[in-house]
Parts: C-alpha cells; structure tokens; sequence
C-alpha cells in the first residue's frame, strides 16, 4: 500500500478506533504512521495514546461537540451545523465554560423540543455523569450500564473535559470481560487474544500455571487415600466408587460456586448476604444429596449387591453434596469480602479441594460402616 | 396503594418496562391493571403482551417518530417538536409511507445537518437494518452489535413499523444470554431467576438433572476400575493416583472445551476450522502433558521411591492430557456443526468422559510396564 493510500484508511476511522491500530504496532512504526496523519489528527492519537492501556483515556474520542451556556438554542443549534458533521455522536452536547470546564450535558433532545430563543442555561439541570481519563474502562462499563446511558464524558482531575466515550466501544470491553471471567471459570489466565489467531506458546502458558498448580494439590488427595490403605486393601471394591464420588463433590461445588460468582457479578447479590447463602446452599444441599443417595444407594446395590457398601456410599454423597455446596458458594463470597476476585473459584479449583474433602468423608464412614 | 398511585405509576414507565411488570403477575391481575391504563396505553400494553416471551414484539416500544418522504427538513423537525416529548428516541425517524410501511430511517443528526428546505427523500439512502417482531430477542443483540446500532426498527411480516427496540433493553438481553452461557457451563440448567431471590425449590430442579445423569454415567468409571481389579489388588498404590490422574484430564478438557465455546459464541471461532482446531489442541495438549508429566514423575517418585509407577504416572499422564485436550476441544465443534448448543459440554460433562478414557489409559499403561 502506497503511503497516501495508509493515510486515507487511518484518516477514515474514528480516533478511538486508530488507537486501537496503533497499539497493536511494534512503536518504530506507530511513530512512522503518526506521521502520515495531519497535524490535528496527529495531536488526538498522541494524546489518546498517552493513557494507561485499560483507561478510558484509551477509549474516548475528542469529536464532541461542545457549546456554552449564554447561547440560545438557536445559536446552539446552528454551531451543530456547522461542526456536528465530525463529531462521533451529537444526541448529547457538553455545556462547557471558556476554561473548557465541563458544566452540563444537554440532549439534541432537549434543543430540538425547546423553543428556538431560550437560552441554553435555562435547559441546564447540572445533572450528570462523567468518567476521569485515568480511570478503568470497567467504570465506564458499570456507568453505561446503571445510568442507561450511551454516551459519557470524560473530564481530567480538574474537570477539564477530554473527550466522550460511547457505548459501541464499551459493548467490546464488557464481552472482553465476560470472556475473561468464563476463562477464569475453567482455570485458564484470561488473555485478550483471539482463539483462532493465538500462537501455540501463549495458549500454553495461560493454562499451565493452573494445571500444574492443581496437580500437585492433587497428591492430596493421594494421601488422604494412602492412609486408608488397610482399608482399601480389605475391601478392594471402595476403589470403584472413587471417581463417582469425588466427582459429584466436583460437580455440585462448581454449580454453587459459579451460581453464586454470577450472581455477584451481576450484582443480584452481595457479600453482606453471606449468612442467606449458606443457608440456601446447605438446603439445597441436603436435597441434592438424599435425591443423589437414593439413585446411588439402589444403583450400587444393583451392581454390587453389598448392603452395607451402599449404605457407606448413600451417606457419604450426601455429606459429600451438602459440604460441596457450601464450600462452593461460601467460598467466592469470603473471596469478594477480602476484596479479592471470587472468580479464582474456578471449576477444577473446587473439584481439587472437594477430591480431599470428598475422599476423607468417604473412608471415614466406610471405616465406621465396614 | 389507590389504584390512582399504581396507575400514575404505570403511566410514568415507558411501555417496554411496563409489560415486563405485567409478564410477572397472574393473567387476572394483569387484567384488572390494564384496566387502569388509559385507552391508547392499555392499546399499546395489549399489542405487545401478543408476542412469544422471547420476542422481539416483546422487547419493543411504539414511542418513536415516524415521518414522511415528502416532507421537507424543516416540517420534519416541527413534526419531532410536537411530537418527540413521548417518544423514547428522536435520534432516530423513521420514514413511512401512506400504508405506514417502513421506507428508510434518517438519523436526527442528517436532519439537523441538512439545509431546512431540503426534502426528506433526498436525504433516504434506502440502507436500514430492521427486525420482525417474531424474530428472537437474541437477533436484536446481534445485529445491534454487528452494526453497532443503539435503535432498531420492528417490523410485521408486510413491512409495517410496529415500534422500535433501543439498546438499553438489549443489553439486559445480553446480559441473560451470558449468565446462560456460564450457567451451562456448569452443568446448571439456565434460570433468568436472581439467585437472591430463586424459591429453593427452583435451584434444587435446576441442579439436581445433570448430577443425576453425571452420577449414574459415573459408574462407567466405576466399571473401567473393576475390570482391573486383579492388578489393583496386587498394586495398591495405583489407587493412589486415581484422582490427580482423572482430575487432571478433567481439567485439561475443560479449559479446552471452555476456551472454544467462548471463541465459538463471540465469533473467533467458525465450525468450519475444526482441522485448525485438532492440530492446535494436539500441539498444546502434548506441550501440557510433557510438562505435567516431568513434574508428576518427580513428585511421585520422591513420595513413593518405586521407578516403575513413576512411570506409569507420567506415560498416562501425558496421553490423558493430549486425549482431553483434543475431545474438549472437539466436542463443542461437532455440536455446533450438528446445529446443537456447544455449551451442553460443560466442565462436568467433559470431566465424567476423561474420567473413563483417563481411567483405561492408566490401568492399560500400568498392565503393560508392571
């Protein structure tokens, strides 16, 4: 592609969306294709570039339309006109004093149903939300969100106003989000890369802290059985129920911990209702276990015909399933009140800690049973 | 409260809003509320309480401005004066014709940027994007964010403008579609219920389905041991690794099948690459398994000083995690190939299928080196 053929694509897109380009450069040749821009467009992508790499800062774009608050609709009006054409969005415009401090957003709304000679300042209600530059984009996310908006501000540490981010840019953060917390869930570090495209050795690192971690919290497990090893010696047959258990606990862990991580995701809960939760998982907990106890217990006799092998494995997976449950959705709660990411309760994270918890209750009522 | 209050209250919220409150309640009290709605309100409630839950007819409002293709520029913006402090959006007109079949849509920001006397028709392109009021709620979340639109017209099956559907509606659609998403994930039948506030009984039904189909599919491993009962008995220490080994193709399988839903849902990912996919995972899944082994080597035989089972742990170790990591990679592209849910592979499903695999490869490696 010939230089002047660069220039015009970059000049095409949306300032926003030419630093998204201009991230993905090695810098030898951001600063080359910088150059290739006008001194105007030059000036927003520097100073768009100039934030944190998840600011707002990165995602705002400076084509607003500003107008002051002694103008009438009219004059407001005709200044759309005049400079609306460049401007990313024009359903809001930003009420700003000659320091370009940010007072007020009024709607293109607002003008078009107000009469033609009022003055801007009686429309004003000072009723608004901004971003600062500095701050993540999941704020913007959140606000979008609790406000309904589709458009917000973004103003320095001194109210200045910088530029406007709008809700298409932030859909593509909120799914980048959503991937990330699915990739937590199945003990995977979230990368930002595209499946199709990831190279091989990324895709290997992201995975293999966690397997590996899981691994060796799995020799746990291992120990809890190697200290029933006279048990197990006598009666063989407790190995073929292994698996089945320890998996239930798995399983029932994973479907507390991911109810209760949505959850607060979404925000339907709070860490303050920790109490509430405990209670609803552990009689959740004691009805999956008898519904899982009764299948078990008929199921094992059938296979086995060992009455009290059956009763050792009814009991056990209904200890198993309600302790599960607990731990499960217990956990993300402690996690979030220390402030750290309840997302780490991955599913293999619960099924390695429910494999010991498991296991331990299994040949303990087998040794009480046998 | 006086039926005066809940009326004043109904007629605050826009008409969307308003029939998901009446969705909630009992047919004979949506009934009697309705009532208490003025004529063209209880109209405009009737109409869209007519479409299935999940529709788009559901979804809409029929508050926005509609205008003609003769008018000119200036008669449009009287038009949205008188008439745009109902409508829910005016960034937005729609034009129409006589029989009030949609023609085009003209952004307020074309009006208002165009000379007052221009006519309307010389400002259509004829380029809109439409949905039809039967269509699925999740086609609105599509299209809007393929296009990167904030409003949608609603259409009948003859082209009639029903209403519109803005982006704050779909965004709660979206976000429901991915708590769906991650519910499954977990082998949870999805519930649009708060976990807050879900009866107990509610979550029980929801869980209970896939624990007693993994439980009972459970016994397969079950099976998988006793048909090596012989060599277990004489090497009890096998028993020792039963659940790191299984947990770890649990594991593996899971961050694969996750990883390739998620691409699949936002798109990276197309069905048609699943060759890419084999040879990916292939490559991945030997890189994890040769690191997984070297570590399990070590560990184990520093635990139980015996060379032989050290190396039956790692052997299977690295077959385990090249098998899981190419089936859950696998699995969700034949279901999306076979037009079924992906997401049905969840962490527990693909745990309960390495558990059988994971469990002959072990046993069949530890008859062939002891």
């Amino acid at each position: 592609m010939s230089k002047e053929h660069i220039r015009e694509i970059f000049l095409e897109m949306t300032p926003d969306d030419r630093t998204d380009v201009f991230e993905e450069l090695p810098a030898s040749v951001t600063k080359e294709f910088l150059n290739l821009l006008p001194i105007k467009e030059r000036k927003e992508a520097m100073t768009l570039l100039g934030y944190p790499e998840d600011s707002v800062g990165r995602l705002m774009t400076p084509d607003y339309v500003a107008i002051r608050s002694s103008w009438s609709v009219y004059e407001s009006l005709e200044h759309i006109r005049k400079v609306g054409k460049d401007a990313e969005t024009i359903d809001i415009m930003y009420v700003v004093n000659e320091k370009w401090h940010l007072l007020d957003e009024i709607s293109l709304r607002q003008l078009i149903l107000a009469p033609m000679e009022e003055k801007v300042e009686r429309l004003m209600d000072g009723e608004f939300q901004s971003l600062y530059a500095s701050e993540d984009q999941e704020e913007a996310v959140k606000k979008m969100k609790k406000y309904n908006l589709t458009v917000l501000p973004v103003v320095d540490s001194q109210n200045v106003l910088l530029g406007v981010v709008t809700i298409d840019d932030v859909i593509d953060v909120y799914e980048d989000e959503v991937t990330e917390d699915i990739h937590k869930g199945a003990s995977v570090i979230p990368f930002e890369i595209n499946y199709a495209t990831a190279p091989i050795f990324s895709l290997f690192k992201k995975r293999v802290v966690w397997l590996l971690f899981l691994a060796i919290a799995g020799f746990l497990s291992g120990s809890v059985i190697s200290s029933f090893e006279g048990l197990l010696n006598k009666v063989i047959i407790l190995a073929f129920f292994i698996p089945v258990l320890i998996d239930t606990g798995g399983n029932t862990g994973t479907q507390s911990a991911t109810l209760i991580i949505r959850a607060l995701v979404t925000g339907d809960l709070t860490p303050g209702k920790w109490l509430n939760v405990i209670k609803k998982e552990a009689i959740v907990g004691i009805m999956l276990g008898l519904a899982l106890g009764l299948v078990l217990f008929f199921w094992s006799y059938v296979w086995q015909r060992d009455f009290k092998i059956s009763i050792v494995i009814s009991l056990s997976v209904v200890l198993i399933t309600l302790w599960s449950n607990i731990v499960g959705g217990l956990l993300p709660m402690i996690l979030r009140k220390l402030r750290l990411d309840p997302a780490i309760v991955s599913s293999p994270l619960i099924t390695t800690v429910m494999d010991v918890l498991g296991l331990f209750i299994y040949f303990y009522i087998a040794l009480l049973v046998l």
